[in-house]
């Protein structure tokens, strides 16, 4: 049977609408993995998500809305549901590619078609009880630095970003620029140390996750000139930010899992200086597309080496390993190794 | 095939130890039953719990120690691994009797054995979601006054309480008393207010479930004689405080759902006046074993025709109606029919 006939279930989350409006990493990966089969000519989609969902794949749903953006909703409750409605069709499908976390796992050992797990992070160390548990399915990493030892992988698929609203440009801004969410753990604070040091302005966006840390921090360094907070941005004003970007800086204080922010900043020609922390030495090439440091003395100096860098390299890097289209084909060997597999069980 | 040789699996929560060393209402529940089936002569018993729970059956346990014994435990991650490993062994049983909520019911759709599921109440609407799209199934409620509409119930099993820590005393205390949980659901500012209106001491029990209401509104009126908290009570405490009980006032302002509080009272011989308002009016045989009431004035009226229950009703009512082994020949019954209807189903 042709590969691409194979009949695809693609499990999104139901926080949020796949794709989310705005926030929403996991909807977006499946959404992306979801219309990246149907571009790439595979036949039999069924994307579960919340049924305002929109898709050119098929499209199921058990759950109105998002329970994120419906608070009258139990989020167990909507998530049960969902995923018991899936696993409830498992024979229709010949995979199930979850992008879902744990809990479907326990429903494993009910169900003979083969799922695929891609694992978006483990965000306690606890519900490793419950991958460990489960050995005989199939894994995917979103990068070498984030897997777990025990568990066995199949193979790591980067995710893939949208290069529409990200323009690349050739000549640098004259700014440094720290993007995301505001939070210790991205370490906001250390990016003011390293532009007061380098005597550069620095430019802040993004959510603020932690308040207090905010307001403790941040926010006393804050003016309207050398450091400045600009809230959080949409794609298109992501873009207008990043033109202002002579460097991005990324000090993470904890491994990072993939990095979004490092690949959209690539892809507009912006090197990025990040602490060599998790999956950071995976999306920057070091000294190629930006420099990977261990403190801010390391990324004081980097910045006075951000000129030998090739804007064209951070591009490049990005459409080579970091497009949806690079993740889909990705999940295509995973899905054609499943299958391979699948096949040999049987004889 | 014997009834009794039916293979039966209990599955009991993981938040305590099955039974509890003290809070704990479903384990306490699912023990009851399980050591009741034994004790009745059922051969094939086999409880679903924490790995150090206690019982006459056979024991089988994924999760070491009650998430709410072990903090570090993520109580989801407990307790979709208890519930998964149940289901991956559903076929080794004729019948699995949940007391363990909404979510093993998303399981069911998997397994080819019937499920009874005991609903302890709902505790929040939301869930209603899930039993409502799970409706070919079984479903016993703890009250005729418990129930969804749109459910189908096969019964109403009352709750059985153990009666060895409830001494029968024929003769009255001299003092109201008012136990359970501390908290406006359970009316214990009317309590004091029917007391000071009776001009009889009262003694509060139980544990402070929400410290503002108790601050507000119970501490104010606390002294060192009329109206005295004397904290929470186990087992031994709770029957010398029912000797000094004249009358338990029950004024919940929710409808009960069963009423564990009542069912001890009249066990041992204290006539209960309580709010007419869910399960009370099934647990209390009004003017038989105390009164139903609408307000504080029909209350305090009430206390006034104490002196004309007689108390061997009250111990009576409960022997007869709310012991384990009441509790346990309901479920015997509900057993029955479920294997004639799945019988039934076969032919």
């Amino acid at each position: 049977m042709d590969l691409k006939s194979k009949r695809i279930a693609i499990l999104a989350p139901v926080a949020w609408r796949t794709p989310p409006r705005a926030y929403g990493a996991w909807e977006t990966v499946a959404s992306n993995i979801t219309e990246g089969l149907v571009a790439r000519g595979w036949k039999d989609v069924t994307l579960f998500a919340t049924k305002e969902s929109v898709t050119a794949a098929k499209l199921v749903g058990w759950v109105e809305r998002g329970y994120e953006e419906d608070k009258s909703q139990i989020p167990l409750v909507s998530t049960c549901l969902h995923i018991s409605k899936v696993m409830e069709r498992a024979h229709e499908f010949d995979l199930i590619h979850s992008n879902f976390d744990y809990l479907p796992l326990t429903y494993l050992p009910l169900i003979k078609t083969p799922m695929l797990t891609t694992i978006h992070g483990f965000s306690d160390p606890d519900i490793l009880r419950v991958y460990r548990e489960h050995k005989d399915t199939y894994y995917v990493s979103i990068s070498n630095a984030d897997r777990d030892k025990e568990l066995p992988y199949l193979a790591t698929v980067y995710n893939g970003i949208d290069l529409s609203n990200l323009t690349f440009r050739e000549t640098p801004g004259d700014k440094l620029v720290h993007y995301g969410r505001i939070h210790n753990d991205k370490g906001t604070h250390l990016s003011i140390e390293v532009a007061k040091k380098c005597g550069i302005d620095l430019l802040i966006a993004g959510i603020i996750q932690d308040q207090n840390y905010f307001d403790t921090l941040i926010k006393p360094h804050l003016n309207d000139s050398s450091i400045q907070y600009i809230g959080p941005v949409n794609p298109t004003q992501r873009d207008a930010l990043l033109k202002e970007a002579y460097a991005v800086i990324h000090l993470n204080l904890i491994p990072e899992r993939f990095g979004l922010v490092m690949a959209e900043s690539m892809a507009a020609g912006v090197p990025v200086i990040a602490m060599d922390l998790g999956s950071c030495r995976e999306v920057i090439a070091d000294n190629q597309t930006g420099y990977l440091v261990n403190n801010v003395a390391e990324a004081v100096e980097a910045v006075g080496r951000i000129d030998t860098i090739d804007r064209k390299n951070c591009r490049q890097r990005v459409e080579q390993n970091f497009t949806i289209d690079c993740m889909v084909s990705g999940y295509e060997k995973v899905y054609a190794e499943i299958f391979r597999r699948e096949q040999a069980k049987k004889k």
